[in-house]
């Protein structure tokens, strides 16, 4: 079987729109559909099974509910100026679920999704031995609002919302069953409930020329960037990529804090790109992002004084 | 964990809409947003589980997509004068399949989705070892002509269009690996490519009371009608509802049609309602359906003459 990135390269060849009114298929975060008017539908789907994303061991229905939600909107705010709407969810259940947790999860699905103005619209259920949780939201936007992983040109700047990293280390923490003390805490937080940028989003539609959720660790993200934009992305690596509970709980392990930054994967913040000129409003719209590296002309992702190895985080 | 109905009954209650856009949630063949102005938004989903609705050796790509599609599909025309437009597929894989099979899926589904005039507009793979395929389609309906599982009436006539059991018979030959002769093939083609009804589900829209696919069998489809509608369904059994080629491997094998019929599953046809002064509107209209009983004030199902057990399809 081809990796992952040859399956969605081919898909996204296979499934080419034919629909003049899919704006956009796949290979963003979100497919578009033209509603008419000013008005987009967005789509996107998101999946955990268990044994890839999760263990039984160290999950709950309240913590898969939060996650599943928030990996889902995710990419609906990596649109630019969207809202998520309503959700369906599909779910493989089997026999070994304890008594209640199935009403734990259909709960806490409705409190989460709530929060980010969702009502939970539909779904399936279907018997399975690996359990499963697929979901599906539909959001809208202003057509002339979205921001699509394509549109950098090379000097655009590229930045981050979010830090990277955080994720990955919270789920080393929970599959080792290690409490980490209190940046664990922080760092299993960020495996859980990754912070999303939404208002953020919706400031950079005016003028981030791309954007896409660092759901696969940055430099797979940065990849993509690169390749669907035709650019090579020069990166600096900065402490401010980490979190202070990374960067803590590193520095007390000995690990190296930028093979988490770098190849950690389902941080869910912003990685976008802007042009120079608007680099001054953007520092005055959004002083919560950092600069990442530049776009320039060529190919492929170059991180400026590593040569550490980068292994790179695979769902799949 | 409760019964499969009894969770769907719990979910419906649990997700019960806050949202005044969302004019019907869980608990119908589609959940319905309202888009504003003459139309609607129609969202279902629906999922084939490997060991739950298929075996892979007696599976292919082309078929598994071409159910996938059609049992989705199914979804949107029993919610009456509706359009399918395009859909998301999430994709649980592994390492066991054959080379190739991935992108022979990716073709056919594309092809299949096509033939019911939609795209793919985007999706998810995720790693399993439990193949999975998970499919979500938006499609569009007047607001107006939307016929809902809930609207029928004491005194209403219930009818079906397509015959029943036909895939249940198919699935046993699938799994047994029995030819079946002329009538296998076709038992075995209600399996994978169950005939829609969209053309009829649109004339349908105009005076059907209430409408629901068939997907669970007869026993249980007009067991939701009853309940959904505080109806009693009184059946009187008829070799009309059964395919010719059940009747013909039936009596061949000394099986009873009628259990087929009524526990069966995965059929699609529409099962409905119309008040008995539309009977005649309704033969001109739709001639290739037939009666299936009548509902009367009080609750549940009854089937004229039958003394036989029901094994009611169970997915879950």
């Amino acid at each position: 079987m081809k990796s992952e990135y040859g399956l969605i390269e081919y898909f996204s060849r296979v499934f080419k729109p034919l629909d003049k009114k899919l704006l956009l298929g796949p290979g963003d975060d979100c497919a578009v559909f033209d509603l008419g008017g000013k008005k987009a539908l967005l789509l996107t789907t998101d999946e955990m099974v268990e044994g890839a994303h999760f263990l039984m061991r160290f999950s709950s229905p309240e913590l898969i509910a939060a996650k599943l939600v928030r990996m889902n909107v995710s990419d609906i705010y990596s649109m630019g100026a969207a809202k998520p709407a309503a959700c369906l969810v599909s779910s493989g259940l089997n026999g070994r679920l304890p008594r209640g947790w199935v009403e734990r999860f259909a709960r806490a699905l409705k409190r989460e999704s709530l929060k980010f103005g969702m009502s939970v619209a539909g779904g399936n259920l279907a018997r399975a031995r690996e359990l499963h949780f697929s979901m599906t939201v539909i959001g809208f936007a202003e057509k002339k609002r979205i921001v699509r992983r394509t549109g950098a040109s090379p000097g655009d700047l590229v930045y981050s919302l979010g830090t990277m990293g955080g994720s990955r280390a919270g789920l080393e923490l929970l599959v080792k069953n290690l409490a980490g003390g209190k940046p664990g805490e922080r760092l299993k937080n960020f495996f859980w409930r990754p912070p999303l940028f939404p208002r953020e989003a919706r400031l950079l539609s005016g003028f981030a020329t791309s954007m896409l959720d660092n759901s696969d660790g940055l430099y797979k993200s940065l990849g993509l960037l690169s390749g669907l934009n035709g650019v090579k992305v020069r990166v600096e690596l900065s402490e401010r990529f980490a979190d202070k509970a990374l960067l803590s709980w590193c520095a007390e392990t000995k690990k190296d804090w930028r093979k988490y930054a770098l190849a950690g994967g389902e941080d869910y913040g912003l990685l976008f790109t802007v042009s120079p000129g608007n680099e001054r409003r953007l520092k005055n719209t959004v002083p919560a992002c950092y600069k990442v590296g530049e776009a320039e002309k060529g190919k492929g992702v170059f991180i400026e004084g590593y040569d550490g190895k980068i292994e790179a985080f695979e769902h799949f």
